[in-house]
């Protein structure tokens, strides 16, 4: 589907700001959870520098029929940021500036096309950081975290991206320009606009600036590594620290298998056992905590429980984040077939770790495991060989039978990825159809031409043609 | 405006669910909010006891044009669950069990009609507790402290209730049933319907069933108090103590004159002087951070600091709770104009509470301040002579004054009380035209007829007709 895009030509926006260039279309017609083969390009990407550019550019298309699918790093999973019928991509990227830093409120307002480390170094000197960077913050912008309420390591202790923003400037698809939130710490003023358009993945309006709340360095900041023989005892030991009140700032669960990848990938030597990567955040009694935690996983039989000194943990740490590009690189005949997570209750989570240990075996796949256990969350990627049938479909029973047993378990088929067009066909699942359809109701609402990022969210399009998950 | 409630007799209800009674009819035409003046009676009270019920009465009236005002303990301040024309008062308060504790998970199951300080008794024999709970726990439903989006004095350490319900299973106006979060931690599925049910007041749907998060609580609890000679410094400390990162549970403000009215109301003997109640919570460590935010006051010229035994706390944080009570007895002649509060960045907070004394001392007017002061919420109250047009003619000077310096500020006209019908004629001012018209939006696409709690949160019916505030 090709839309007719030449009224950019007639808009107020400088010709620098957007292109029809067949170089610039490709560069946007997918994103990480896009394969090539259902890459969709763009008619033309445009690049607005200013809010009053992203109003203008949504009005004109809204009122043409022309989708508007907002772009920024393209590190989404689920492909939330690939068109899936042509018309504009639009490239959030040039609007990357810190706005106003206030430490006194542990405030900073920012242009949404920042990168995620960019706002640390911003507010560092002030002694703050912004606590819920996902693992990718160094690559993924601040936009992009909003619209799939992202969330990290540091979850565990400080929450998801929603609970750190404050107040959003947005601009609904008819180009008119919100504010939703406060910057006032609390508020019980009107609807919630601000927590419906957090993890709305550009369906329903686009962000233009956000107000983020900061934290406090702690003073105190300790990391280490708890190495088990038995995978079970690995995941227990972490369910129990987390039921115990263990107050961890990240607990990180690395599997066998991903140790393996990992080693391959950045040469390290990590052994090839089940890992437990630690750290500890506090102002003072530090060593009580990590005394804590020590002895719920000697109960669990750890064999081994180091506290790192910096170096060491900023090897591991990074290590643990180049997770996905290892499970990604280490078999050139092997490729995810998914690449994401499922989050349980946290009472769930050794049962949901052995359940996908237990296909891995069964239908003889390779299946890592990793992610931010404490959270009940799990990273896994089914890995497969795409000349083979048969691989392929034990893998897809692999990934059904995954996500199932996680809704079935109370939990969620995406804890931090979103919907995208991945995990669509999963939503009616978990949320019930009266539920559904009381989120379409609200993208009606909003977006009653289904302007906004369309293909996305829904197995269906809103106006009810079924399109292709 | 009546209207023909006699279907209810055609419904699945048995006869003990419904009344149309004068006595019933007349005890639910007001609520804290509510003047005398304002009450309007509805024409049937329904106390369902299950969801289905719940749907059942919902889709009959919405069918019919009836309006459904949901009501439960009546405690809110802006007039949430007073009618406004006539219609059914859904009284949620026989739904008040405890359906599911699973402490593995930190997590409860409760009907919305419970009390708040029952959801802690439940829990507390697995060393659990809800800890966003208001101060008026005792005697609101966790229903209403839903449908306001409320916070208390444990939200400066703990967030607010949004932060601590996971999922809730609601009813549409059309009777329809959803679900909304889930039981993990986190999710990124879907449109955050539960944070947009949370905080509507009843305007979009009637909550049945909430997932609650819960706390393990902690080893350590120290409360103090802290008493300055010169107002500035008190308020001064507080915006100091809580942007360097003091780890406060609990950080109190009591004014001079909230002081003298809550001892002639309790006949407590608190000095009348600028206090600040404190209240600690740790595993460990607890003398360091009392000690740091000592160093804290000290550098605002504390006069006292004094940490209190657990009596003597449980006293003082009882006087606390029963300040509202205290500023509306404590003179015949003086009624609060409007009991509630606004919410300003922390840094603005000391500021906020200098001009409400300017004015005070001004207009020569009694306005008591207290509040969660750590939130840089300020509960104030103007009192007033409702004989004297000229005493209303100044309170309302202030009322305004106030209210306006909130959301110039970046602040917000109400922080944990919701809209209701108290606040309507600031939602534009706060939130703009067309943040407000989007808002409506959403009200029309969950309740297209306007059936659920109509007349509150917008400043004008969302047919159009403009209704008094």
């Amino acid at each position: 589907m090709t839309h007719d895009c030449s009224f950019l030509r007639d808009l107020p926006l400088d010709d620098d700001r957007y292109s029809f260039g067949d170089s610039h279309r490709a560069g946007h017609a997918g994103d990480w959870g896009t394969r090539e083969t259902e890459e969709v390009r763009p008619d033309a990407v445009v690049w607005p520098e200013s809010t009053a550019e992203v109003s203008a550019v949504l009005a004109a298309a809204d009122e043409r029929g022309v989708p508007v699918t907002p772009y920024a790093a393209g590190t989404g999973l689920e492909g939330n940021a690939a068109p899936t019928r042509g018309g504009i991509s639009l490239d959030m990227t040039r609007m990357d500036a810190v706005l106003d830093v206030r430490p006194d409120d542990f405030q900073v307002d920012v242009e949404p096309g920042i990168m995620g480390t960019a706002v640390d170094e911003a507010v560092a000197k002030h002694g703050l950081f912004f606590p819920p960077l996902p693992s990718s913050g160094d690559i993924s912008t601040v936009g992009g975290m909003i619209a799939n309420d992202a969330s990290g390591m540091q979850t565990v202790k400080y929450g998801e991206i929603h609970d750190w923003v404050l107040e959003l400037e947005a601009v609904l698809a008819d180009g008119s320009v919100v504010t939703a939130g406060s910057k006032a710490v609390k508020t019980s003023s009107g609807y919630n606009l601000k927590d419906l358009l957090v993890g709305s993945e550009g369906t329903l309006a686009v962000v233009t600036r956000a107000t983020l709340e900061l934290a406090g360095r702690p003073e105190q900041i300790r990391g280490g590594r708890a190495i088990f023989d038995s995978f079970s005892d690995a995941v227990d030991a972490i369910s129990d620290a987390v039921r115990s009140g263990v107050d961890v700032a990240k607990i990180e669960l690395v599997d066998e298998t991903s140790a393996t990848m990992a080693n391959a990938y950045t040469g390290s030597s990590l052994p090839d056992i089940p890992m437990v990567f630690l750290e500890f955040h506090a102002n003072h009694g530090i060593e009580d905590e990590i005394a804590f935690c020590r002895s719920v996983f000697e109960a669990h039989d750890v064999s081994r429980f180091e506290v790192g000194d910096e170096e060491e943990m900023d090897d591991l740490w990074q290590i643990r984040r180049e997770m996905a590009f290892a499970v990604e690189a280490y078999d050139p005949d092997l490729s995810p077939l998914h690449l994401g997570d499922v989050t349980v209750p946290i009472s769930e989570y050794p049962e949901m770790v052995r359940l996908v240990r237990r296909l891995a075996d069964e239908l003889d796949l390779l299946i890592p495991c990793f992610g931010h256990a404490g959270d009940g969350n799990l990273h896994y990627s089914v890995l497969v060989d795409e000349s083979d049938d048969d691989h392929i479909e034990r893998a897809r029973e692999a990934q059904t039978e995954i996500v199932h047993t996680a809704i079935e378990w109370g939990g969620t088929c995406t804890g931090e990825h979103g919907i995208g067009r991945g995990k669509r066909e999963y939503l009616e699942l978990e949320h019930g159809e009266e539920s559904v359809e009381a989120m379409r109701r609200l993208k009606r609402a909003l977006d009653p031409n289904d302007t906004l990022n369309p293909g996305k969210m829904f197995p269906e399009t809103v106006d009810g043609g079924r399109i292709e998950n």
